[in-house]
């Protein structure tokens, strides 16, 4: 199944995504699931394919989409996990999974644009396969990560690689608003046959600039949900970029910044296109 | 004004602190104030004054305070802002702030134990001074940025160092649950007549560990606040720590560790006394 947050005249809501059309299930179950994360809350997958029926259809494109989950409660990025990646930037080999934050509010969805702020000129993509939690956990083990996962969706982890850089620490880079496209759909992992052939491909106006896949991260899916939940505890809806691929454009000689009007797609493939937009920061 | 958070009787208030007592406006008015985030953001503070006469009148002994803000929008952490921790840690200077973040779940109370995990021996005090952001705002000017201070407290960024330096990024090592200390109050910015005068100073078991003025900090608080604010959107009660002052124990010769039974006191001047004991997490 594919999941998706949207509003439609003004209202929010969530539904199931068939074909060029959304099922506009959370219209039916207002009074019962507030949203897409209080679904995987709730684990209302049921509930959700019997109200499916009496469910007004709407064409995707007369709604607008929001970010898959707009308000989770953690949101995870995991640094140069692609050996690629690591290369490219001349990061030392570690024993563990590379960990920074961000904050809800950098969140933007499939068709909104990547704000690009007004004190850099230094915007570079990042195409990532992100990680909804479903059930939640501590101490979760790598034998049952993936049965804490509700599903998969694509992310763009744009960086605003000036003050990514101002220190060690990358958080201001990574939490600029508007630079962290999410969806444009949670896909179920039911419908991934083979997670490690899944392929994460970033195209900046038309050129591909990433290729990788799944299988070629340093730090398996498994690995980062165990080590995320021993520091922290996981819950419903919580989502975690899983790193991106070498080929960023602040490595490219010369650099590649994107700049207002640039179109940008993360395609991975069984689970979705995200594409946006750039544009400069109101 | 000394605001705290608690509980009382399973039920949870906030109130005025005086003398030994805790005056409970909150109970006056639960349906107009939700907490003292609600509080600062309704900049309520006239009427928490005017249901002061009518309010109940508890000794702080027979109630359990909470962390000053229990559920932070944002928790903000300064690195290496004293040059005696920047010099005992070895990290070069830098052009800007520092700057890691914690989850709302990392923090407690005083008087509550501080967490040690079972995966580390490496648990670390760090002495803060906390700034609790009062009217939010984007791109706050320096000048402007002690405006937007509703107030101060004590704080201990208590940080497992082993996981804390697994990479570059100290995310892991700043959030395990039950590390951040938080209180015991909040002190309004008018009852400090100079902010740079305000003295920091952590005592383990009795010794004092670390002590500094704010007025070592490498980047000052107007600087911090200007900073943050351009990257991300504050809003009331996000909680800014500060940074913490040399003599950490990490880097003592030989190293010193937090264990269970020891108790960790960051005294304030004019602000608070924030004690807790370590205890092994269960």
């Amino acid at each position: 199944m594919k999941y998706a947050s949207f509003e439609a005249a003004g209202l929010s809501s969530w539904g199931l995504v068939e074909g060029e059309d959304i099922v506009d299930v959370g219209e039916i179950l207002r009074d019962h699931v507030a949203d897409l994360k209080d679904l995987i809350a709730q684990e209302a997958y049921g509930q959700a394919l019997r109200a499916r029926a009496s469910a007004a259809r709407r064409p995707l494109s007369t709604v607008t989409l929001r970010p898959v989950v707009s308000k989770p409660a953690k949101i995870f990025c995991v640094g140069h996990n692609y050996e690629t990646h690591r290369q490219e930037t001349g990061r030392a080999m570690v024993g563990h999974p590379s960990i920074f934050l961000r904050f809800a509010d950098t969140l933007t969805a499939h068709g909104a644009p990547i704000l690009r702020p007004k004190e850099s000129a230094s915007l570079d993509y990042e195409g990532e396969l992100a990680v909804i939690i479903g059930q939640g956990g501590r101490r979760i083990s790598e034998a049952d990560a993936l049965r804490h996962v509700a599903g998969f969706t694509c992310a763009n982890d744009a960086s605003v690689r000036d003050w990514q850089w101002h220190t060690q620490q990358f958080t201001p880079g990574k939490n600029f608003p508007g630079t962290a496209p999410l969806g444009p759909w949670m896909i179920t992992p039911d419908e991934i046959a083979d997670l490690q052939a899944v392929t994460v491909t970033t195209s900046l106006n038309g050129e591909v600039m990433q290729h990788a896949s799944v299988a070629d991260m340093i730090f398996p899916i498994p690995v980062i949900i165990a080590y995320l939940s021993t520091f922290t505890s996981l819950s419903p809806g919580d989502v975690i970029l899983t790193g991106t691929p070498g080929g960023v454009g602040a490595k490219r000689k010369p650099p590649v910044w994107m700049k207002p009007g640039d179109i940008v797609e993360v395609g991975i493939a069984g689970v979705g296109r995200l594409v946006n937009f750039v544009c400069d920061e109101a």
